[in-house]
């Protein structure tokens, strides 16, 4: 079958043994579990670009924000509903790639203002989710995000992140949104 | 909390124990498990109602019949798209809930051809998916379906059921498509 | 039909007319303009408890208050994913309707720090949407959100909804991040 | 922006013209106008099979077949719900492309039963609707489709299709039952 692939198979296909009643399952809905793991993977990449960019430099570190968004979000539909912690109006929300990578890496003077978040020795991201709300094939998570840095300074956001289920598979974010915590005067 | 009942909150809420990152889920997808138990509740509400007819006659049959359609079909959202077994032009699609109850109990002027398929007899029920498409809140079922009436005499047809799951949690059928197996000549 | 409304009815099926090919539709979708108006509804409501507890005091502002919740959220799904603006640890996330409440028109123990975000005199809510993703019966907005005071003073705060549709038709908020804008030193 | 196709972009965002509130939108819920296209493309596609047959041949019959599989249909999801108007057990349901492809153009000794259905001199397809149900990425239809061959012979069986909108924006049939209506001896 030209168009399947054993990777999307495996991704989507639930085999369900031997007994009479047991059929394939095609499972476009997303678990808990899928989303946790998502989660982890975005905080592991943010950690890898800062990495990258200590240990092999800023063109290996944007190349690999690349990466991490055209695999992570779903620029592909379309814009992606991202607002993230240190924009300023009148780039405020990052609807396209071209500002997401740059609020991750900087170097885009049609950004002026971004000096890359994804740069900033982060060394250790934390999840602690406050609820999840899966409703078909999308599913929203909104908590806390504690990022450490390398001299270990904790900076803890509230995020929500909306998770798309790709037709391969894969859960996508189409929708980011980040916030310092309010502090009273 | 007035709008929330505990019932509802124990169908959606998925306690996760104790650890930081365990948060509450709501989950309004479907899962196969509840596919397969909305199966066998069809299975059991067809018995129930031939046995209700039979023991406690056409007015108790046709009263559960009701509650049956009003507990597992949707017919609150609007049409349903119902292509019974046995149905005939014009009347072969049965969209409204007042279609349905001729189906299965007959006795309806409107439905002159319906004789009340819920009423013959039925004692077993069983499943048989060929496949199961979960996409979303929806889910769709495919196979074979098999019904055996008092006499041990089994009935075979070709079934599709869609699934949808309701803001309480419990699954509604939105699409049925029954149909007797085609035979060559 | 016993279980259905007309209101119901008259907001999910479309009647397509007399052409053959014309059928009844039962549409879960949401569309733009149904988050449109949702968005309007929410800040009519913000400003209606504002000027109920100016006239009418804070009795009625309150009661008004817990009618919007259980009209506009989603809590009798669950937890609703609600970050309000002005919220802080360890109360940030208020996903249970006690929360909510407290956050809008202040006066519980149990939330001392609210003061009721909806009783400080809001006169009109501008909403300027970056970017809207429509993904099956939910659908999350982004974007800017600008509420003024008596004394015509504008606040702007970054915000995503994210909307479901329940089986009335209706759209709830199941998702609420607000966060005033970041401002570098 | 590599991975953004010109055409992904013009199916799924709905520019929204100047005002300050418009923003744009991605859209992946179904509409009845798109429900309405696949539907009268499956009937071209059929029609245009069995012209390739009598003016082409078998092999370019088939090749056709294949790419309409692969085009108009959710194999590479994995199984697809399908039970055609005239296939017989132990072979009633083609949840795999190849039971697809020998139902269309048979030629497949693993399918011996298949004598091709679309080969059979098909001229025009009409579909009449008896209802359409939108939920989310997924709509479901059903009614009647009568097909007219050469010879001005008119077969109208019962159809229940499922279409579901992809990451392209293109809706592939994942459910799709088929039968010939009841007929009372």
């Amino acid at each position: 079958m030209k168009l399947r692939s054993a990777a999307l198979a495996s991704a989507l296909i639930v085999a369900l043994g031997t007994a009479a009643a047991q059929a394939p399952v095609v499972n476009k809905a997303i678990t808990e579990t899928e989303v946790l793991a998502a989660q982890r993977a975005w905080g592991d990449a943010l950690v890898a670009i800062s990495t990258a960019h200590e240990r092999q430099g800023a063109v290996a570190a944007r190349r690999l924000a690349g990466e991490v968004i055209d695999g992570a979000y779903g620029y592909q539909f379309g814009p992606v509903l991202f607002k993230p912690t240190l924009t300023e109006a009148p780039q405020t929300f990052r609807t396209t790639r071209a500002g997401a990578l740059a609020y991750f890496v900087g170097g885009d003077p049609s950004f002026p203002k971004d000096t890359g978040f994804a740069l900033k020795g982060w060394r250790k991201v934390d999840v602690n989710n406050a609820a999840i709300f899966i409703a078909g094939d999308v599913a929203t998570s909104m908590g806390n995000v504690s990022i450490t840095d390398k001299d270990g300074k904790v900076t803890t956001v509230d995020k929500t992140w909306k998770f798309l289920k790709d037709d391969s598979g894969k859960l996508r974010i189409v929708v980011h949104h980040s916030s310092l915590p309010y502090r009273a005067n």
